[in-house]
């Protein structure tokens, strides 16, 4: 089972800016300390944005925070809204996918309990709990 | 979150199997129950022999059955195994990634303990409970 890049991303965006919720950061600046390419990163701003996450604003002395207290935003719930783009297997497709077992399978409704036990495991911590300090040391 | 095609394909393949746990089939005939390319499934079949999930054998009258009673394959073993080469985010790949939060990351940790939670669901249920009945009738 695999996360997308772009939820990987958008959590440790979350990560950094729990460690200063109350202190404005720039796309530029997260990603240098990230090393993810700016285009890729503003998009995931972007989204994160419109979920809610954080706030922007433009502007000198603007850029991003959180916009819920970091011990508010459950990592389950955010790992839930960055992923509504990927069908977990193909029956989970908004289209219902074109599997040959879909009527009669005894396996969807495992899977889906699956799915919330991931999820319902992440929804015990916070972004908080994940705040990731200080600059890191980039690898020698 | 998503499960590999491949995965898919593998749990598509047991779950057919499991009805008839008895009767040798061929790869031929899996793929027009599933509508799946013969190379792609051919694959997928070596993959679960490999496992030791089916046994294959050669020659008239041969084909593929389980090579283990239904009842006793876990659908979280079987998620675990076919999905190994599959990282759920950088940090999991066998070199580690590159991601700069990886010293300190507070969030590794809860990852693999949610994984582990999906998989302690899918354990919950066998490929038994899965077992796919009868030809089922193709979309209209």
């Amino acid at each position: 089972m695999r996360l997308a890049a772009f939820t990987d991303y958008g959590l440790r965006t979350l990560m950094l800016l729990a460690d200063a919720p109350e202190t404005a950061t720039t796309t530029a600046h997260l990603a240098r300390r990230l090393d993810i390419p700016y285009n890729h990163l503003a998009k995931v701003v972007q989204d994160l944005a419109r979920g809610g996450y954080i706030a922007t604003q433009r502007g000198a002395g603007g850029g991003m925070k959180l916009s819920r207290p970091p011990g508010a935003i459950r990592l389950g719930e955010v790992v839930r809204f960055l992923e509504q783009r990927h069908a977990m297997v193909e029956c989970f497709r908004s289209d219902g996918g074109a599997c040959r077992l879909t009527p009669g399978c005894r396996f969807r409704s495992k899977l889906a309990a699956a799915r919330e036990a991931f999820l319902g495991e992440l929804d015990k911590s916070s972004i908080a709990d994940c705040a990731h300090p200080g600059p890191e040391v980039a690898a020698p």
